[in-house]
């Protein structure tokens, strides 16, 4: 039987660098080749990086990414890579917008595609056909659909090619592919993680391998873009859904499986189908062994989640360093560690900013978290920046309470103009969720580590790192001391969180259930919550709307983000709780 | 002939406001019915409001949409009203999600209705086909597609039913409607003002009118939903396209056009098309005679979107008051008329608050400007408050214009938390395009009543708004100082805009060209402009990207706004200028 050896590259794009992405696909192709590759596959516009947004809307984009990618197949060849079938996905246009499907300032014009490359050309380009248009998707808004169907008979091993979405809907591709006898199925994506998303992937790549009776390879991105973390994951399974590699998550990787499948049959190709017929010699060289890694830990994935969000927004927005006040409180503290895990101690500046109700514990707590991970602190008290506020302006109450939170966001801007740092904004999903914060105070900052992350998490997170950190004999980076504390704003004396929220860990199914799970006050009710409690939290979360709009983006990690998740309007009744 | 007297009733919902809203439409159907109208037609999702975003998601949301449609028509019975056909729009559902197009977390559910009701009961229900998914609109993301056509035939006169975007694509239902003969076309719509629009959509009705050979009924919204601001200016065109009523713009409004038409020739019904019979008794009642106001002037236009957008998010959202900090500068003056012309003087609170760098003429002209205006207004100088930053800090340089700015941000929202105001921030279109603002300082902010006007628009609005005053013997609100003195920021001694930014005349010619119009680096260089100067420019709006995603919302009017308008990535190679 004819084999074939396909290499997944697992790469982390940065959007819109068509010339960076190139250079790394180059290399990645190179590596695949000197290690025995017949083909490679790469995630979903792996060139452009995903999403693009109203990128795919510009003209200019799109023909240089024309250009890019007919460069790449040149360089390739001139490389001594011309014969190795390379997939690479890239938007392709600008196309005409059909003249009854459009965006008067600015159509669609673009298809999200994947091109293949071999001997210096483009022999074939597919185009997706199920743009995902729901939760944090706009490809209806940006792309055209495809409307062909793409085969590339390797070597006499008929390979089907689809795009991510394709894959999950049964009509359309899946539908055409599935009528046709495959020996492989080549499905670039760009998945972003989710908690326990591989939990439905991995069965759907195995079902559709057992229902088309090929070898899936299904090729992820990795890497954070704003708001999306892709977790990578790629998988390849045979054609009983037996996995043959599981690649690592959050890193870049490249594997290559070799697959063995029947001569084609050379049957008609199915309506609207192009068949490709691509040879490439035998390498005579042994792949190394794929791996089959294991699955990882819910809460690893999440912590590396965070961490990989992080450092790809530093690093790819070029930032030097990250600064972020240290309040003796598990937030922040879980923040600087997730900080000090993306880009190392030295390039995270924490600041511990007390007032008079700062507790002796918090300074304490504070200068411990320091120290423990070995970053540069200062302390920089707040008394006297607040007290001429509250003198000229009379201050009581809650704007008294709110003065202290937004000069600590003027004393970070500060330091991050004078210092050039990224200023790190360590609200927490329950927080963000009922408005439980200070706007232009602590909400202060380009990127917010723990933003989807809800407040019983954070601690399960903060008891894990540590565990963790302990199991591999390194120091703990939290003190014991923010994680047992009752967690509190110290704006005023003896103030906790609780005397304005319900226990966390009711807060946090409440939260869950609305918004996640998508209940109604009724249905939340139904599941054992006192109904006023479940009412008040409601309309604390359409309140504070307004808030969360003008808030950081940071890493999502569930199914139902604040953001580009969760559109709604600030001006409304939502009614979330029924009037009478 | 048979006639029928039919109203439109221009309205300005609260989104998600069901049971207000249909109070406001029970008003409405009364004052229609006693000035002798038989059939009302109202705007698009009029019971709802327009954009729900996604509240269409939500079952019970959905489940009391529907309860509500039929207690109005139950109420209207009730009132006496129940011969009168009223058409009204709202959310149906849920509906189940078609198998093959789904949203995992929040499926589409709903469709996006206009319901007819009579006696009590709801006769029939047409859902839109056409779901604009650009620009500012995700109805692709929150609606499912109907799949149905309806004639309504009210006292033999044979009356289509399209919503909105229907209207505009040549295929589906108009298509179908175009293959009957029609009496007349009702069409409910949720159309945002944007400047120059109305040249489009008249035109637009008045050939739909010609080709179809009957009147047509356009019926828009009007009021300010977040960053959007509905300008009504419903019209009625007869079968040449003569207009028979042109309605007010920006204002609710009662109008009715009484047309006769040939009885129905009782062909069959195109395919998938219900035919519904109606009968109304003639009232025996002249109706009034229906306005055909003339176009408005195109400065006029904006400054009442700006006005209405203003006022609206400052009523829906139950603000007794809003504040703004004046520094004597365009920007702030032509915003404190503007939320004078909104909600009246005494609820407009302005705050001067100038630092060593304040110019004479500055403060003197902030005075003038509350005087001319009749606002509550005080003065809050910011040395004292500075000083203990620029201390404790060392602040130097760019850190040490910013905490200014950053300063009079906390005054303003101290001010806000101690007496209920909302905090209006004042930056202009060209200014948050280059990022020439203070993130956390001025642009604090809840509503942002000129983040789509330019800069020199700004300017021809405050000569407008000034001549119109003296044209009408009232004060002209702002002062001449503002209007002629170059732009400055005053963080440094003698800093003017242009130390920075090129002319605001050549800015704001390139910021169009770029951002509303869509033009690359070379296309705007063939323009006339020198090719450096735009590739600043360009780069600086790039840059941006992260400041404008934290901004607040205001009401658009150029058709791309900041916002939802033009969806970019912060973290991205943007590539507006090529690499070389």
């Amino acid at each position: 039987m004819p084999k074939l050896a396909v290499a997944i590259a697992q790469t982390n794009p940065i959007v819109g660098d068509l010339g960076g992405n190139r250079e790394r696909l180059v290399e990645k192709a190179q590596e695949a080749w000197d290690q025995g590759a017949q083909v490679l596959l790469t995630g979903e516009l792996a060139l452009s990086g995903y999403p693009i947004e109203d990128l795919a809307l510009r003209d200019d984009f799109l023909v240089r990414s024309r250009e890019v990618v007919q460069y790449m197949a040149t360089e390739l060849e001139e490389r001594g890579l011309g014969e190795m079938v390379v997939l690479v996905g890239h938007p392709d246009g600008p196309f005409p917008p059909p003249k009854d499907q459009y965006n008067p300032a600015h159509p669609q014009q673009a298809k999200n595609c994947v091109s293949v490359l071999q001997h210096g050309r483009i022999q074939a380009t597919y185009a997706k056909h199920h743009l995902p248009n729901y939760s944090v998707f706009d490809e209806f808004r940006t792309f055209l659909p495809g409307e062909d169907y793409l085969i590339l008979r390797i070597n006499d091993i008929d390979c089907g090619v689809l795009i991510c979405e394709d894959l999950w809907r049964d009509r359309g591709p899946v539908q055409v592919m599935s009528s046709y006898p495959l020996g492989a199925l080549l499905v670039p994506n760009a998945s972003p993680f989710e908690r326990d998303k591989d939990d439905v992937r991995l069965p759907l790549v195995q079902r559709r391998a057992q229902d088309m009776g090929c070898a899936v390879f299904y090729a992820n991105l990795v890497g954070g873009q704003d708001d999306l973390v892709f977790d990578g994951d790629s998988v390849v399974v045979d054609q009983t859904g037996s996995l043959l590699s599981r690649f690592p998550v959050f890193d870049e990787s490249l594997q290559i499986v070799t697959i063995e499948a029947g001569s084609s049959e050379h049957r008609d190709a199915p309506e609207r189908t192009s068949i490709v017929e691509l040879e490439v010699a035998d390498r005579q060289i042994e792949p190394p062994a794929p791996t089959v890694l294991p699955e990882t830990d819910d809460l690893e994935l999440i912590w590396r989640a965070l961490v990989t969000g992080t450092k790809d927004y530093v690093e790819k927005n070029r930032f030097a360093s990250v600064i972020l006040g240290l309040s003796g409180g598990i937030d922040s503290s879980v923040c600087a560690a997730i900080a000090v895990d993306a880009i190392g101690p030295e390039r995270v500046y924490g600041v511990s900013m007390p007032s008079q109700y700062s507790s002796e514990h918090s300074k304490t707590d504070a200068d411990e978290l320091a120290e423990r991970l070995g970053i540069p602190y200062r302390v920089e008290a707040i008394a006297e920046l607040v007290r001429p506020f509250d003198e000229q302006l009379k201050l009581t109450g809650l704007a008294a309470e709110n003065v202290q939170a937004r000069v600590r966001g003027v004393v970070l801007m500060s330091l991050s103009n004078l210092e050039g740092h990224l200023v790190l904004t360590t609200g927490n999903k329950s927080e963000l969720a009922v408005g439980y914060s200070t706007i232009y105070g602590d909400s202060v900052g380009g990127y917010a580590p723990i933003k989807d992350v809800p407040k019983t998490l954070v601690w399960e997170l903060a008891r894990w790192r540590n565990a963790q950190a302990e199991a591999s004999g390194e120091t703990a980076p939290i003190p014991s001391g923010s994680i047992e504390k009752p967690p509190s704003a110290e704006l005023r004396p003896d103030q906790t969180d609780q005397d304005s929220l319900p226990d966390y860990d009711v807060l946090d199914e409440i939260l869950h259930l609305f918004i996640v799970e998508g209940l109604d006050h009724p249905q939340i009710v139904a599941k054992g919550f006192d109904a006023k409690t479940v009412a008040d939290v409601l309309i604390l979360v359409d309140v504070a709307e307004w808030k969360r709009r003008q808030g950081a983006i940071g890493p999502r990690i569930s199914s139902v983000a604040f953001g580009r998740d969760r559109r709604l309007p600030v001006t409304a009744r939502k009614q979330s709780v029924r009037p009478d």
